[in-house]
């Protein structure tokens, strides 16, 4: 029991944003930025903003393009709200629901 | 949006269990014991222990019944692992759709 508990607690926390997550993914909702632009509006470090975008990248909330501007690089830009919320949900609710049935199989077993 | 992700971070946040609460869990599922003798058992402060005994009562992983053994007070026990389980995703689940709901009629409103 306790490793499904431990496994439920791992799984929630990759789903949770923090607050410069949710202030990048709203900047990126009115335009599409490169991780130095973020830094810069955000007043945050750039190693930061890259790890931050990697997180939403994950979670499906933002998307990203590669472009040649004279440097070549990504620039992101975040997935229309509706989107965005229900590839989130149903990302969550499948890894919940795989947790849950593994976790009954172990108490059962 | 902003508003949704922070409700859904929120309430995951609610339902991650730490290690001290998973040991309380477990103790519990062992025998029944008041705050006092948890906190003697695990070396945590009583304090810490009642907190955390409120937050797994709140999630449904433990109950508890009020005894008279000369003194007046509660003794706490596990909820039976796969009892405790399905309680714990049916809340998160039934919370999760909440949110999800209420992110898309503000997202259509």
């Amino acid at each position: 029991m306790e490793e499904i508990l431990r496994a439920l607690s791992k799984t929630l926390r990759v789903f949770e944003l923090g607050e410069s997550e949710i202030k990048i993914y709203s900047l990126l909702q009115r335009e599409a930025l490169t991780p130095r632009q973020i830094a810069k509006t955000l007043g945050l470090s750039e190693r930061i903003v890259r790890e931050k975008l990697k997180h939403l990248l994950e979670l499906g909330l933002v998307e990203r393009t590669l472009v040649n501007r004279g440097w070549l690089g990504y620039v992101y830009y975040a997935k229309a709200p509706r989107e965005a919320l229900q590839a989130l949900f149903s990302r969550l609710e499948s890894t919940l629901k795989a947790i849950e049935k593994e976790g009954e199989l172990k108490l059962k077993g």
